[in-house]
């Protein structure tokens, strides 16, 4: 995802209230009591922004890119709508995982779950967060032609997200090691459906739909469309080309998290890293336990997801062994990985009447590279 | 919901094996590890079949009566399809709404979170569980023109749902009493929401849509369509009449299931009613504090909600009391009610090219009427 400049993410935030309200409106025509509105509200604004918000000001920002030119009011706020809806559904992924992971506090406040009078209710709070997506869609998008290729984003990439977090909650239990569960393959699967999708496919392929851009698998698209063509008269989808690029970039930047989370500098990342305390299949200990020897594994085993720092620091330790040395082996997987995303990259078309240009890509992995936090 | 007949019903439960397959293949083609999806096939199966599935037999039962003519094999697999839909958000209301409200067992087993190793994982087993409505839509139905609009009805009526929920946690939460945020425009509020949109609108809009009936608010929809005039040339919304209908034949439906649970026959509804216990937001309550009179309220207040036998019987009393008599009552709403119910009816024009049919409606109705279980 990418970090915008000050004034888009600015005006992406001073956007909330408008269409926070476009969503209260949609509730308020039902005539509920006035409790519910209430509490529906405090659910969006506590939950909803508030983040880094990334995700949603990246939709704004690849528009811009794809348009080549600077964003009127009224396509500012339709692109900062599906932004919103971006963050939408990133809340409801937190409030659950927050209740599943039993979480104590997210984004420097209590998570939602564990205010006063809420408890439970904050099942239905996520789906409800859920739900306003589709009430914005409806309202900013149903006389589009990509309305329900847009509709159809957010359910694949709701699922797919959903199929990510499964697989995680079955590989690392916070409550029951085992290193016999976890593998790089693993590793890979969780990121790809449980980051990569949402964080940097989604926001991507929405700013594609806004600028108009089809793909030879949209319902009743006939494949030869000029907009599908190559100059040599092939056809290429745009929406693969770009998330056979968005998905490694996605696992390199959660593998970078999963590096920096062990080896980062605390005060530059903003958080002390967890990850070996609480069991996390990272690209760290999968990478350990792929080069390890016999003895090193049982010390894995005997450490791994213990809440104890003497445990935490012998894990550490194995990481570091020279036979391992994780800082190396990252340092050579960031090479390869940026080279073989800047390859990908180089293959679209930017004269291509499709649209796609190579820039939107290039600034998300210049974001990316060589990150610190 | 309807009480389909038995070959129909067998018919629909022998369709789901087929279905959840087409389900499983949209996951394997993600290429996950193998404990993933033997977890998602087993939560399909515990929470989707196992109930009356009167919801997913009545979207076939009503494309039936439109047709007026049995169906072919491909239009039941279809109309099944859809069933399925329904009784997939049913199962994720269920799975969510136990672990929400605590609940022990569900269909004579227990719930699905309190089923071993699955705990908190049923958060996001129940949004895979609606996940996988889209699934079979884009499966089935993605090249058809309703898809658009079965997609927004889903949307439409899973946040229905959810906001009824959320009216009626607050309500009526069970560990806190409080008879003054009752009332009867409170209960209306709560069924409407959480009950007749997803059991009784739901399924008829899903035939209707299926057999080919718009109307003048679907996106890109003329309103002067020929679908959607009268004989006199003026336009008519068949989804809106059909709401019209359904929406107080599911709240009728819910008072029903309300006075029965306190006065029904255990030994013919099949359970022992606890509404009174589990301070519920019922009917009978709300019609009693109505009419009660000021001691009556204290006693009311004393003992509503109460996990003692005494209290509830307390209760009752103050129910069956001169001046309330639920009984009465009841009999007076349930004959008012068929009847107004019965001229909304009456006003839909069989011979209308829309095709609506009075004997959708009819037939719902007259397995409600003065049901004892």
């Amino acid at each position: 995802m990418s970090t915008s400049t000050a004034s888009t993410r600015d005006r992406f935030v001073n956007s909330w209230p408008t269409i926070k309200q476009v969503i209260l409106d949609a509730v308020r025509i039902e005539k509920l009591p006035s409790e519910a509105l209430e509490w529906f509200e405090r659910n969006l604004d506590y939950n909803t922004p508030g983040g880094k918000l990334n995700r949603g000001t990246s939709v704004v920002d690849t528009f811009q890119i794809l348009k080549g030119d600077s964003l009127n009011s009224q396509e500012f706020e339709r692109a900062a709508v599906l932004g919103w809806c971006v963050e939408l559904l990133q809340a409801y992924f937190l409030v659950s995982d927050d209740m599943m992971d039993q979480s104590v506090t997210r984004r420097g406040q209590p998570c939602w779950y564990r205010m006063p009078e809420v408890g439970n209710i904050a099942i239905n709070d996520a789906c409800m967060l859920e739900g306003a997506i589709y009430v914005l869609l409806k309202k900013y998008f149903r006389n589009e032609s990509y309305y329900v290729t847009l509709l159809e984003l957010f359910h694949d990439t709701t699922f797919q997200t959903e199929l990510g977090q499964l697989i995680d909650l079955l590989t690392a239990p916070e409550d029951d090691v085992d290193l016999n569960k976890f593998s790089l393959e693993k590793h890979h699967s969780i990121v790809k459906h449980k980051t990569s999708f949402y964080s940097f496919y989604l926001p991507v392929a929405l700013a594609m739909r806004f600028y108009g851009m089809t793909s030879p698998n949209d319902p009743g698209q006939a494949p030869t469309d000029e907009c599908c063509k190559t100059k040599n008269g092939s056809t290429v989808d745009v929406y693969r080309q770009a998330l056979d690029i968005l998905i490694p970039l996605g696992v390199y930047f959660q593998v970078q998290d999963d590096y920096l989370d062990c080896f980062g500098d605390p005060s530059v990342i903003g958080k002390i890293g967890t990850d070996i305390i609480d069991n996390k299949c990272s690209w760290n200990i999968n990478t350990a336990l792929k080069l390890c020897t016999p003895d090193q594994r049982k010390v894995l085993e005997a450490h791994y997801g213990r809440k104890d720092p003497v445990s935490e620091n012998e894990v550490k330790q194995i990481f570091q062994a020279d036979n391992i040395n994780l800082t190396k082996r990252f340092e050579e997987y960031e090479a390869e990985t940026y080279k073989k995303i800047n390859d990908l990259i180089k293959e679209i078309d930017d004269s291509s009447p499709s649209g796609l240009k190579q820039e939107v890509f290039k600034t998300f992995l210049a974001k990316i590279y060589k990150r610190s936090k």
